[in-house]
């Protein structure tokens, strides 16, 4: 028998908590029976919901514990008071015991970062973690990140945010060789930020085996879905997705005031509803549900706060399939590949200059 | 007689050239009356298409040349094969000379921004020139900038931005002390950028009476229209701006593909095809057609390539308007009000040093 996907559960976070997390992690479960689950969250509020889901409670082992991050909390604030006996810490401190295999928060995303880093640790060859978000294009979905994690970045972290966001593309979508562009503001080399032009440079001459390197993008390509993985630092990734989440948004707006404004157009609707539904369903940021760190010796999953258990169900499921197609050995993996092509690009630079000394 | 608006236009700028600069120049004197046009570019194209605009052609003179910067140029290409003798180029120096009161030109961003800083200098407070660009939001338009002149900032670049976009925001929204947010990454103090932090607490302190400092926003509150006018570095701005509008160009997509997928949806939209208009109407990237080059000693119009006359004429009309309201003044009148303050900011402290030290 194979061994079971054990998933740990922060049940407290998230605007809505429990009455989220548990229809949510059923949900998972109906389609996934090979979860496990194991909950941190307060007894007396989750009981009662896991009596209703009869197939869960028996695949959950629940832990109880009063103390939660708040969605306001500083990281600081988080760490100083849910350290060792928070909801979100002790799902965390799951992973690292290898009691389970992923831990999903919906809590905020500051304080679990913070936690993440202070509980599982960063990857050796990391400087620092990153979240990658799955963005929903019109060539399906793309991988984009940093969408917050780190701001700023050298030439070095933006060839780690590719290598591991190729790597978790490769999961995604099912591909070897992920194609990876990096986010500058034109596509001539001659452009962009010194930095990022540096990391086009090595990701060009690494010629790595995990990925193909596409090579610039702009902001634009991101919704053409023109590569699978869109590389940026944390400000800019963060900017991005919320100006596109803001966009979609005055866009619904502008156009249901539109239908209201008149008896014919509210008649079109009805008739063109399958048209709107579709849109919708294409659009529904709970398909996408589920930020994935990156760079931390353990797999963390953020759900967005607000979701519903749909959006939930989406995150548990994420974290389902980074566990079962081995993220992190992905990531290592790439991660060694590219160091043996830098260590070779060194030799062969090395070997270059001894040859021009000894003409 | 209230002297005219004379404006230079390069007339070969542009994915289209005069076939769109003539007839948008047209449009735009026939809503204007009070233009007189100063045009460059090749005449035997030119004149004949003048010669379809009876007033057009009566209010314009128009000066031969047959060097053109192309779409395609480098800037430092444009700048050693364009100086002196291109339609972009005497535009410009129109402007300089004295001849115009504003420039416009659809020609290729890099190589306009290159010749602006050679040929009108850049203003002596200044550090680096900024492109300001009009957006839609659900509360009317906003201004952006910078979308793409400058990449990086420190925290006095932000102020200037933040100056001179309320300079211009004051002539375009009418109103005496518009809203100006800093984009960053959260709304909370601790977040986002140190220069972005800094400028905050500079942009607060000062009590500008030009501007109302609105705090941080972020990537959601353009579409908002939460603010009259955010201020980012060119990187983040021309990154959220082209990622808006590839979001814009991805909904209209997906929607379009629905509604043709079925009969029904098809005579649903024929019924809801007004409030499709006005969606249309409401997002016509032609209606916020038209950069604003700021921080330069004269005042120039970047119109987008691709535009038609509606989008050209446009571009002219926010130009009109920056020579009417005297956009040079205002800015530099903000610019001294914030010089003004910073020097009593310093004296306040060095006075607080002096009777800490005495004490």
């Amino acid at each position: 028998m194979k061994p079971k996907v054990r998933i740990a559960l922060d049940a407290m976070g998230g605007d809505h908590g429990p009455s989220v997390v548990i229809p949510g992690a059923a949900r998972a479960l109906a389609a996934r029976p090979d979860i496990e689950f194991l909950m941190f969250g307060d007894e007396a509020i989750i009981k009662p919901l896991l009596a209703q889901h009869g197939p869960l409670a028996a695949a959950t082992t629940l832990v109880h514990t009063d103390v939660f991050v708040k969605m306001g909390d500083k990281p600081s604030q988080a760490l100083r008071q849910g350290r060792r006996n928070s909801s979100m810490w002790l799902a965390l401190e799951a992973v690292k015991k290898g009691d389970a295999d992923v831990a999903v928060s919906a809590g905020n995303t500051g304080a679990l970062m913070a936690m993440s880093k202070f509980c599982l640790r960063t990857m050796a060859q990391i400087d620092r973690p990153a979240i990658a978000g799955i963005w929903p294009t019109l060539r399906g979905d793309s991988i984009v990140l940093d969408v917050g994690a780190s701001i700023g970045a050298d030439s070095q972290h933006y060839v780690d945010l590719a290598v591991m966001g190729a790597a978790m593309a490769s999961i995604v979508f099912g591909v070897s060789k992920p194609t990876v562009g990096l986010l500058n503001v034109g596509v001539e080399e001659i452009k962009g930020i010194e930095e990022v032009k540096a990391a086009g440079r090595m990701l060009r001459e690494a010629e790595l085996p995990n990925l193909t390197y596409h090579g610039f993008v702009e902001g634009d390509d991101i919704g053409q879905g023109t590569v699978d993985v869109v590389v940026t630092e944390g400000f800019t990734g963060n900017i991005a997705l919320k100006t596109a989440e803001g966009t979609a948004r005055q866009l619904a707006t502008v156009l249901k005031s539109a239908i209201q404004s008149s008896l014919l157009s509210r008649i079109g609707y009805i008739f063109a509803k399958s048209a709107f539904d579709a849109l919708k369903a294409k659009m529904d940021p709970r398909r996408a549900n589920g930020g994935v760190f990156l760079g931390l010796e353990g797999i963390v999953i953020k759900s967005h706060g607000g979701t519903d258990a749909v959006g939930y169900a989406g995150a548990i499921d994420i974290g389902y399939k980074m566990v079962k197609q081995d993220l992190l050995a992905r990531i290592r993996e790439s991660l060694t590949a590219w160091q043996d092509s830098r260590t070779a690009m060194a030799a062969s630079a090395a070997a270059a200059r001894v040859e021009t000394e000894t003409d």
